[in-house]
Order: C-alpha cells, then structure tokens, then sequence
C-alpha cells in the first residue's frame, strides 16, 4: 500500500525506554468485560488492534493482588503466575502484528471492594470504599506497605515473564492506590507518606523506581498518571499539584501516559463535550516539563488534529482508548491516506456501559468489535457471498445501513430502499437532538461508503409493498423498518396504559419534535423508558426556551446513563435549566389540564398540571411489511423460497448499537448454514474443571 | 447416631415420580453467585447441603439457551451439552451423600436482557425487557414457540444425562417465560396462548407433558409455581387464577413446589417479615386440590412448626433455601436431637444480595457458606488444634463470639473477654432496632454453644489491658474491640466533615438510641453510610412518635437494600410514616437551629431546620489496645513471640456478616502456615484456555 507522506510524521517510531515503538499509534488502556473471564476473547480483540496499525496495544488495568478485586466487574488480572498463559494469548497476539503490548498494573485500593477476595480493601486512611456498600477500606500499614510493593514488582516481573514490552504504573482514574495517596482529599496519613506533596507522591516513586528496578532492563515503564480532579480547589489541578508532581517524577517513567480525572471526565460523552482533544488544555505543559515522550487522549480521530499535536509539541504519541474502538483501523487508514474511510467514534459511551454491567464490550460504531472471538467477525473483512444473490434491504435507518453496506462488502447486489427522503431513520431524529449531532456519525460513515459501492443501489421516498416484491421477484429480502413510539403510556411501570389521554395534547419524542415551535404550556415529558431519550428530549426544549416538567417512576433522570458516566451530568444540566423533576410517579390518567401521577411507594395519588404530555415510554416494532410477505408466503420463515429476515428496531426496538448490531449480524449470517449460526450463538469460554 | 422419635414424621420417605426421596427435607433452588462460572465451588456447596442430610437439594436456576442469558447474574447454564461435565459434578457429590439432585430449567422470558448472547429477548408480547435498559422484547411467535419447546425437551435430556434425579419446569418469581404467559398483565396475546386462563396456561402444560414425555420415565417432574403475586386485583392471586392454575393442572407434575411472587416477596427479610411460614397462608390450598407432593417454603427453621405442616396436611415437604444456607446441617441436628444447635437463618438477605452484586454467596450466620470449596471449609467441622495454646479473644461482638468459638471447636483453650455486661457487641445494639430482632440469633446461637463449651470461659465487665497481658503471659490475642460511629460527618460524600457541629445536639446513631425519650424536635437523620443503619433509626424512632427528617446525599433512602430486595418496603415505610426525606443532599455545616444542605448535583446550598442531628456517615476502627500491643511488641506483626490479630469491624467495618467471616477466617488460620493462608487468598476458577 502507499503511504501518504501528508501523514508520516505520525509513522515515525518512538523509543519508549529499552523498547520502541513503530509509530506514534498507541491504544491506551481501556477495559473490555472479556479480561480475566474471557482470555481468547480478549487476545483476539487485541490482535485486531494491532493488525490495524497500532504500535502500542494495552490491556485493561490488571489487578495485581487479591485485595485489589473489584468483581463483578471484569479486568485482566495478574494475581500470580497462573494468569501467565492468558496473558501470553494478548502479548502473542499483539506481536505477531509488530506492535508492542502493555500491562496496566493496578491495585485499585478503596476503590475495590474485594466482594470475591474477602480481604480487607486497603487504603490510604480508614474510609468507606468506593461503592454503595457499608463496608471500609482499612487505612494501609508502613508494613502492608512493604508487602504492597513487593506484590506490585512480582506483577512486574510475571507481566515480562507473560512478554509485555511496556509496564504501567497506575495513578489515575481516583482508582487507584498510588493516586488515593497523591490526593489531599484522601490522603490524611501523618507519616513519611502523607501531609507534603512529596510525600504523597513517595509511593508513586518507589512503585516507579521498583519496577524500573525489576522490569526496565528489557521493558518500557509507563507511568499513567490524571493530572487534574476537574474540581477546583477541592482536588488536585493540572496548574498545582498536578504540575508538581511531574515536576517530581519528570525523568523516572519511560512514557508519560496523562489525563483527567475521574472517569466521567475522562470518558466524557460528545453529548458533554462535543470536541475532540479536550484533555489538550490540561496536559500540554506536561512535555514543558519531562524529556520523556508523552501520550493523551480524548476521542482523538482527526490526523490533521494529531498532526498539529505532534508538530505543537503538545504529545509525542497519539493515545486513544474509544477511537481504537470504533476504528482499530484508525492507524492503517491515516497510513494509506484512507483518512475519509475512518469509522469515527460518536462519544456515545456504550463501550464503558459495558464495563459499568460487566459484560462484554460492544460499540455503536464498530458492530464487530467483542465479537471477534466468539463470531470471528473482522470489522474491516468480511466473507465473500456464497452465491449470486440480490437483496432487498427495506429501510436505511442503522440496521438497514449497515447490513446492505455489509451484503455489498460480501459481493451481493443489494438495493436499499427508504420512504423517506433522507437516509439513517433514527439516527437523524435523534443526532437532530440537543448534544447528539455526533452520532449522526452513524449514517454518515455508512451512507459514505454506500454511495462508492457500484453494486449497491439506493431509492428513496419509496415505499415496498409486496406487489412490488413479487413484480420484481425479489427472493431476498432484510425488513428494516423501524419501530414508532407508543402514544398510550404503555410501559414498563403500566401495562395498562394511561387512561384519559384525549384530554391533553400527547405527542410521541418524535412528533414532538416537529411540533416544538407550536407548544402549549404547562408540558409534561413522561419517562417511563428510563434510558436516555427523554432526558435529551427535556433538555432540548428546555433549552429551546419551554418550561417542561419532567415526570418519571425513577428515582432519577435516566437512570440508565449512569453506565454511559453521564448520569449527573444529565441531573445538573436539567436542574440548572430550571426543569421541574418530578420522580417515582407513574402516570395512569389524564384530564383537563392535568394529570394523575402514583407514587411507585405509596400508591397515593396525585395532580400534575399538563396540557402538553411528551410520552416516552415504549416502542412498538413496525412489522407490516414483514407480516404481509410472511402470509403470502407459504410455510412462514421457513419456506426455502424467499429469505425474509426482520433486524433492528423492527424486530426488537433497542439502542442503535443493538440496531447496528443486529443489521450485521443478518448480513455477515446470510447464506450461511444453520448449524454455523448456532455454533456461534452457543460460543462461551468456560472454567476448567480441573 | 441416635434418632430422635419426635421428629419422625419428618424422616418418611417420599415418593416424587419414579424417585423417591429419603426424608422431608427439600432444599429448593436458591442462586449462589457460583453456578456456571465457578462450577467446582457450586458442586461442593450442594454436596455440604446433601452432606446435613436434605433429602432433595437443588441448583439454582439453569439457562436452557443462550436467549435466557441474564448476564452479568450468575445462573446454572444448561445451554447444550458441553454443561454436563459441570453439572456431574453436582449430580455425583449430591448423590454420594445419599440425596437426589433437582435441577431448575429455566427460560428467563423478558427477564433476560441477553447482554452476552446478544440475541433478541423473548416475551409473550413486545415490551420492554425487565431491566433498566433501554432494550426491548420480541413478541415470541408461535414457530418460536415450537423451538422454545425444543429447547426445553433437550434441556431435560442433557440435565436427565448429567444425572438429575428431579427436573423443574419454573413458573415463578415472574421471572420465567412460562409465568409470564400466565399473566394476565403481561400476555396481550390473542392466538390460542393468550386470552382465557386455559390458554394463558398452555405453553406451561405443554413443558410439563413434554418434560414428562422426555425424561419422566427416570427422573421425577417437578413444577415450581407461584400462586400469588401480592398485587390484589392487578396481578395473579391465591383464592382466584392461582387456584385455577393448580386445578388444570393438578395432576400433571409429580411435585408441586409453590410459593408466592416476585422474589421481594418470596424472599422477605425478617425486617418486614418476623414470621416463618410466612407463605403458608397463600399455598395451604393447594394439597387439597392434587394428590401429588407439595413443597413449601418461607424461612422455616423451627422443627415443631415443620411437624405441624406435616401433620395439617398442608405441605408433605419441608422446603428450604435461606435457612439451608444459615444451616446445611438442619436435618441432621433435626434427626439427631439436636435442635438447639440450628444455626436460624436471621433474614437479613445478605445471600441474596450475593446474587444482585454478582458475586459469589455469602451468609450472616454460615461463614462457610459458599467457601467451601476455596477454603475448604465446612459448617460443622473444623480442624484440630496444632498444639497446645490457649489464646484471648477480646470482644464478643460477631466477629469475637466466632473467632472464641471455632478456637474453642478446634480445641483451643479460649478466654472470651468483653467490657460490657453483654455479649454480642453491635449485634445487641442492631437487633435492639425496629425490625432487626431476629438479628439477635448472630449472637445466641453462639453464645448458647460457647456456654456449653469446657475450654472457654467469658469475662463479661473486663477491660483487658497491656499490663494484663503481660501480667497473664498470654501469646495469642484476637482483638475484636469493634468500632465506634464517627462524629464528624466525614464520609463518602464529604471527606472534610462538617463544620459547626456545636451549634446542634449531634448524636451518632449509638447515642441517639440511648437519649431516644429525650430528643428534642426538628430531629434530622443524615444517611451517608447509605447502607441500611439510618434507614433503620429513622423507622425506629418516627415508630416511636418522632417527626424526622431524613437527609442523604443519595437519590433513595437505603440504596444498598435495593440488593437485599427491601428498598421498595423502606421507601413504602417511611413515607407512610410521614418521614419528610430530602434526597441529593450533602450536610456541610450546622448553625443554631438548622443545617446547610448542598445538592450534589448543582453544588446549592439551601438550609433545612435542624436541633437534634443524628450522624449516620463512617466508622472507626477501635484498635487502640492493639497499637498498644505492637508498640510494646518488638518487631509487631512480625514478631514470632506472640500472635497479635485485629479481626471484625476492629479491623475494618462492614456488615456484620463481614466481621463473622472475618472471625472464622482468623480461628481457621491459626497456627496454619503462611503459605496455605496464601493459597487460599488466590484460589479461583479459571477459564479454560482450549
């Protein structure tokens, strides 16, 4: 492949200690829900990483000792030697492709609960740990001390021994010992390792110097460290404390590896923080400082943004957790100047929800990505057709995109079809919605792509009917029509619905919005779907100037996004805006001017005034079509005859990773015998019974 | 062993299908956070449950298929034939202690979220999944339904191959797709699985034909099923459909488990349910209506109420999941005499909240419970001293009361010393508390054994010095002096305090319970614990005719007992109560008559009247005699001389189940060498890597 000179400055190689790495692509640690649990999940995950250009691939952080268990949720761990052969799988994988693999050790201090261990969680002072549990963590000993650093340089010299190139020591995030220390907040020890900053960081240093001791002959030392609390005076600040402790460590790492804290602020979501690079402000006096190389984040997808970064002086190395996600091609695409074939990541958070439910890590943009073990699915390769087929692909929201851009990549002829005069279906509405214009990512990348492919044909504002299909003898045909909301109340706190609604003017999230310049007053946005949609929705029109009341049976405001890290943002932004929130009440009647909410707990009712009610409570899958063709067909789905397959919303409504998800899946399965599908859907790693 | 004649009803035999079981005691599916991901751990659970002589003794419900995957929670799986191997290892340590092995086939309906397998949910109709996700199911069509029934006839071959003596079909806990068929509010159907009861019943009684059709020839059929769900008229009750229910199909399993539903209220703690039997009123139907067995349950312990159930005819098997966690050896103490040895379950829950975190079981009054495998620990055995050594155990709070006694079990000559007149430390103090009284059975269940013990004697009013020890030479010290609450208002939320605390009466919540008649008004109880004390007091005194105000930085009173399944009651309670809560509060300043309040989402400050505050927020630890100790101990722990060990809350706070395990943990390890206490910390099942 040529490479693009444009860009070469990003290709050039970087000496990170006794090691270097090949370019200035660096995937920084970021968790999964495969690690410990899910080892040949995990090496495959990172294998393709490194096949896709990245010099350094990292694990997630790995717990170094029993007493750093943070279950249920799922890291790496390099508890003994016994995790040597998991973690070979990841090192293995990664050098095959020439890339250098790193280990993040960690020891998560009160931030872990030891719910499997048992063990007393360590701290810097006696304090509650860092869950809703009425447990403490126990104020670590000048003894415990000693031990924990003998654990942390075994993990070191395990981590080589598993053949990691580059070895973290961790103080970020608030979640980890070494940075408990560092912060005034927590850190009221009277000892050699409290009171004076230097002090605070002592513990840092040794961790440092012991595994450059242990490790550094042959290994880089990383040292990952969050240079501000975002909080004021009430925590450590890039311009402070945060300056000085590079100042105090600048020349012992082998690589400065630098970010905000906690991960809220790190991971922020595009809704918070549109713009790439925002961590730039915080970080860049750090290579003033430190003639070490130095790596950063913050959704980083722009070459020309990386560029500048390089040429600024500001990094040495472009770091990126949620970009190696939604494109682990990211390095190889720049390389052969492919820049506009880049699958950029929409800052949705789905990834860390993952974590946040310790289960295994997907993404919105990149369907493939966890999947590479248990599918085998390769988010830049797919299987070639089986035979010469055509495809009907009915609807261009996300499922619909993605499966006919993926039936293309396989070589069939597919024509996509949209009533609508605008391709992407719900990821318009909703990329459409205060805070969300980057999702539109979505359908952009897709569309983009589509519109190149010669065998790909699109028709829009034009709706299939079954005449239609049998006019045109279409034999293969992916029903991705979508979902509508329910405008009855229906939801999963009343399954009886809401009685009374003729009374009030009730509009579903999307006929709201082409109505917000016609509202009355006194309007109710009812969240019973207690995702993220309704909160968007009361902040749009909140912003927009309404006066909304926002009624839900939760005892928050979408309190799903506490897995996205957006949930207090979500609270302060609509608080801020004067919504007035009212929680755990269900809505079961409406009159005039009012509504009648119940408490979830006291069964009492009350009065809400409303004239104007946003219903945001359930969907239902919009299945015409598909039952129309099904009953013409004899023998329903499985008539050899006709493939008539529903995906995405309209077979079951979720978020639009599920959609995406969904539309790849019938594509990358189309053609494929039954027994190869259903080997997948059984693929698990198991325990040793041994 | 001698029989005791009394209790012999109890030994009969009885016959379930073509198997029959030795005695009446059945221990019913209960979840262990083990299951499918620590299957070594699961098999030596069950088998110290077949070991105390259940007759019958259950897994915890297994998935038939990957669209039943309810990921992150641990199930049994049973997905295809690869599970057997870990199933046999149940099947073979159940049946060598003479038991039989049931086996609970599930399919979770719109319960599963299918976060792993990825594949769309199932339920009797579209609607969102029973989670907080944005997600929904698909309405399960009738060739679905086929397939669904395929699943659950293979299921039953593989788990009949595994070696099940009893096979479940599960309509329970409104948890299962054949409950949610049942129910009226949940299936909108209009084929013939929807509509009429009969119909609403039909998937149900197609699983238990087929089941029995499949494997019935060998393996009993048991059908698990819940009469009522305590929703009067809105859901399914005793006296109306669940009454049908049990007429159409009466005859059809060879066992009737019944209970009532959902889990909150199948599995009520004793907080909100003193009572065993609790359940009886709702199932006593149902041995009139068939001739096949019935096992109940609802935290039955006591052996003269199990006669009397026998006897009136109401169930013919005693069914048990908490109180055969509390005490696996119930029958046998039972059959032996022995009944004052019965270790009560206390109905706090903590085992199910086991299940809601994800983690592996744990038991307030078993310790062992669920560490069977990793420590190789058991209920009732425990080994022999190494040498002759008497050792001091300072404190008779949980974690003192268990350390004294499994010394004094292995042989140790054991002094018990307390300052109070009391013994059972902060469990007196707790079950002294609106509600938590049955939580006394902590410490009388030990202190009745303690009594009776030759090598232990108790020192009650005793304050045990560092001159005292050494005056009486003794070289093994168990410090178990506890905690105190702090007074300061430091906490999770607040790590600075809160100021101004002299311009109010501020109690923690030890005091206030001790100055209750004279509190004076405008009381307010700050919860940042936000474990389940504050919530406690505050029912305990508004109970008490206080007007409280409660005030948390969370966004419910109690959030942790979401996982104990109590925080709907506390909610219910306290607002029935007219308890004013103030949620999304941080307390950081007092002043004459009232207390700053800041939101924890808009940092505002607003002021709430206050003159009485009860601080609910952190604990510290008590070691100050232990300082003492490895102050005038060369070389401190380290030192050989003597054995010097914090243990409980004195060592770190948590729940009482904490300091119990904590207690156990420090007897089992004494006199063992380092290196095995070592293993034991790092024991865990892992993935096979093949």
């Amino acid at each position: 492949m040529k490479q693009n000179q444009r860009y070469s400055v990003l290709f050039e190689p970087v000496k990170i200690g006794p090691v270097t790495t090949k370019n200035r692509f660096y995937q920084v640690p970021h968790c999964s829900g495969l690690g410990h649990l899910r080892p040949q999940a995990e090496a495959a995950m990172r294998s393709v990483k490194a096949q896709g250009g990245w010099g350094v691939v990292s694990t997630q952080e790995s717990e170094i000792h029993p007493s750093s268990d943070i279950s249920p949720f799922i890291t790496q761990r390099i508890w003994d030697k016994r995790d040597i052969p998991a973690l070979r799988l990841i090192t293995d994988a990664v050098h095959t492709h020439g890339a250098l693999a790193a280990i993040e050790l960690v020891h998560n201090g009160y931030h872990s609960t030891n719910h499997y261990s048992r063990t007393p969680p360590l701290g810097p002072t006696n304090m509650s740990v860092d869950a809703i549990y009425p447990k403490q963590a126990r104020k670590i000993s000048k003894v415990d001390i000693v031990e924990f650093r003998r654990w942390h340089r075994q993990a070191a010299l395990n981590a080589k021994a598993a053949g990691f190139d580059i070895i973290y020591v961790y103080a970020g995030h608030s979640m980890t010992l070494a940075h408990h220390f560092m912060l005034p907040e927590l850190n009221t020890r009277n000892d050699e390792y409290g009171g004076s900053l230097e002090n605070r960081v002592r513990l840092t240093r040794e961790l440092l110097e012991e595994t450059k001791d242990a490790v550094g002959d042959t290994c880089g030392i990383a040292f990952r460290f969050a240079v501000d609390e975002l909080k004021g005076k009430d925590g450590m600040q890039s311009h402070e404390e945060g300056r000085a402790v590079v100042e105090l460590l600048s020349e012992l790492p082998d690589v400065w590896d630098v970010n905000i804290s906690d991960w809220p602020n790190d991971s922020l979501s595009t809704r918070f923080e549109p713009n790439e690079g925002y961590q730039i402000p915080y970080i860049e006096f750090v290579k003033k400082i430190t003639t070490k190389p130095v790596v950063s984040v913050g959704r980083l997808s722009s070459p020309d943004l990386m560029i500048s970064l390089i040429k600024r002086n500001i990094v040495d190395l472009i770091g990126a957790a949620r970009p190696s996600i939604a494109d682990p091609y990211l390095p190889n695409k720049i390389k052969e100047g492919r820049t506009d074939e880049i699958r950029e990541c929409i800052g949705c958070n789905i990834c860390v929800s993952c974590d946040m439910l310790a289960i295994p890590i997907r993404c919105t943009q990149n369907p493939t990505m966890g999947e590479e073990w248990r599918h085998g699915w390769h988010p830049e390769k797919i299987k070639a057709k089986k035979t010469e087929q055509s495809a009907l692909v009915v609807g261009s929201g996300p499922a619909g995109l993605e499966c006919s851009m993926q039936l293309a990549r396989r070589g069939y002829q597919v024509i996509l079809s949209e009533t609508n005069d605008f391709l992407g279906g719900r990821v318009q509405f909703e990329s459409s919605l205060k805070g969300l214009s980057a999702w539109a990512r979505v359908s952009d990348n897709r569309v983009h792509e589509i519109q190149q492919k010669a065998n790909i044909d699109i028709y829009k504002r034009s709706t299939v009917t079954q005449e239609l299909i049998d006019e045109l003898d279409i034999n293969n045909i992916f029903i991705a029509t979508g979902c509508h909301w329910r405008n009855d109340g229906i939801g999963r706190s009343n399954r009886y619905g809401i009685t009374g609604l003729s009374s009030v003017n009730a509009f579903t999230p999307t006929d709201v919005l082409n109505q917000q310049d016609s509202l009355g007053e006194s309007i109710v946005i009812y969240d019973d779907d207690q995702g993220y949609l309704a909160g968007v929705i009361a902040d749009h029109l909140s912003s927009a100037g309404h006066n909304i009341t926002f009624v839900t049976p939760a005892s928050v405001v979408s309190p799903w996004t506490e897995h996205t890290l957006e949930l207090e943002r979500i609270q302060t932004t609509l608080l801020n805006q004067g919504v007035n929130i009212i929680l755990n009440k269900t809505l079961v009647h409406a009159r005039e001017g009012s509504v009648d909410a119940r408490c979830v707990y006291t069964q009492r009712v009350s009065q809400i005034p409303c004239k104007t009610l946003v219903l945001v409570t359930e969907r239902f899958p919009e299945t015409t079509l598909y039952e129309q063709l099904m009953a013409s067909t004899k023998g329903g789905s499985l008539d050899k005859q006709r493939h008539i397959e529903l995906i995405g919303d309209a077979l079951v409504p979720g978020l639009i990773a599920d959609a995406i998800y969904s539309g790849h899946l019938a594509a990358e399965n189309f053609e494929i015998p039954e027994i190869e599908i259903e080997r997948a859907l059984y693929m698990r790693e198991m325990p040793s019974l041994k």
